[in-house]
């Protein structure tokens, strides 16, 4: 009979890994969520088996918990239950960043439980369970995070969880967990502060009205991620911010790169190759160059 | 009689507001391009009822010229044509950096002809006659540039080229055309810039390529505009680079002020604060807000 993945937390992701299993997988689904409502909802659209407001039934059914809360939500969460896992159970969650869940899982996962993080590279600036849906996954990167050293960490469970991203669509990478955060602070977490910023200083004083009618289509996709969620945002960033702010150091270092380029009286030659280079390396994004579908 | 309305480069912008104009005005148009052929689809596709690689016949043809060529080539070939234009002829120009074409406009126009510079807030990476269409306009901007103490500026012109903005489907905005190009550096020449040094930062090292795999939806948008033409931009940019210069420092300044939020030893808490505060800024996006149609 087929394994139960149990989901906590039925928000954007969580939500949208349940609608997808159901849809793609043979794997029973049941979910927790704190609001009653969102039980209901996921029980009435079919999207789960079962669905409860507190995690101990959910641990106890299941066969692969996954933690699809704001990653310090999850640290918390587990530590507070961890002794509830049984051995060969399998522990995982898809949170974009890794550090603080990991620690909290290394330090208290009972004896034979088995840990294999992942984290779906599928998002979107709204949450909930309401924008939730089973393509989220479709043609986005679903990175399996690599412990080999580890003792909780299993080789055959990584292929499983790396065959569950292909069943619901994604493109599958394998990267260490250690350098995770790291890579993740550059392509996403950074950037996403780079976007708070710039709608900061573009629209943040007494000018930025004005401004923001001046503004067109290049501004609105620059910043369209400074519309996610601060309270899911902070945890994600604070929680990886030495990365981050060595990220933000660079950005800085190049910055200063740039203002000498644009220094240069050289009727902006330096400038147009400097925009050439990004160009290239822009237009080798995977999602863009057809090699996978463009989400 | 209708009058006619004479657009010299028929790329993007020109192709559009030609089609635009077209589609929605009484306005006769004719065209200049470089390449025989784009005056040949032009003709062909109805849009306009003659096209030259000339500017000259152009020129005489037209009771409006609008130079929809990049801002230095405008502002070159304004230069080289000045002495063709007669009284009551009225000379704008759509680009997104006046300084330069300003600058020659003033130096050598004629006695007697009109100038009000226009800037339709509208464009895409993509550039070419190919992708050019009658609704670019509709819901975007569309800047006429003020300059009352000027005695080649007309406030019966600004207003007929502020009613074709409208009947293209844009919203008007009266900016100083002084102040302009400070504005501009900031929502839509820093920006392209930032995207351009995000992209480099992130994608431009030896981890690069797999950092660039590991990216998503986020960073696909938040660097778009650096697909944008290195040549075009490279003008739009560099011609205005005091001001982009200026902007980079403020975002320098910013970076500063975020790496101290991320050092507060708060939980994220000021961390959340900000994002608040940018995403509570973007929300009010006049093209997101409702107000006027999202793009």
């Amino acid at each position: 009979m087929s394994k139960t993945v149990g989901i906590i937390g039925l928000g954007l992701l969580g939500g949208s890994l349940a609608k997808a299993l159901k849809a793609y997988t043979d794997y029973e689904v049941v979910g927790y969520a704190r609001r009653q409502e969102v039980c209901d909802a996921a029980i009435q659209d079919g999207v789960v088996k079962a669905a409860w407001t507190e995690v101990e039934p959910l641990i106890e059914n299941s066969d692969i918990v996954v933690f699809s809360l704001p990653p310090d939500t999850n640290a918390r969460l587990f530590t507070e239950t961890a002794h509830l896992f049984r051995p060969g159970q399998v522990v995982t969650d898809v949170s974009s960043a890794k550090e603080n869940f990991v620690r909290a899982v290394y330090s208290s996962i009972p004896k034979g439980t088995i840990f294999v993080s992942v984290h779906p590279m599928a998002g979107s600036e709204k949450g909930g369970y309401e924008v939730s849906h089973k393509n989220l996954f479709k043609g986005m990167g679903w990175i399996v995070l690599e412990d080999k050293a580890s003792d909780v960490y299993s080789e055959e469970v990584a292929q499983e969880l790396a065959e569950m991203g292909r069943a619901v669509g994604s493109r599958i990478e394998f990267v260490d967990i250690y350098a995770h955060d790291a890579y993740l602070a550059m392509v996403s977490h950074m950037p996403h502060l780079l976007a708070s910023i710039l709608t900061q200083v573009s629209g943040g004083d007494e000018l930025g009205e004005l401004r923001m009618k001046l503004s067109a289509g290049g501004f609105r996709d620059c910043t369209r991620v400074a519309g996610g969620l601060p309270s899911m945002w902070r945890e994600i960033i604070y929680g990886n911010r030495h990365n981050v702010i060595e990220g933000l150091s660079q950005i800085e270092f190049e910055i200063q790169r740039v203002k000498e380029i644009l220094s240069q009286e050289d009727e902006g030659q330096s400038l147009e190759t400097y925009l050439e280079r990004s160009r290239e390396i822009r237009g080798k994004l995977p999602y863009l160059t057809g090699q996978i579908k463009n989400s």
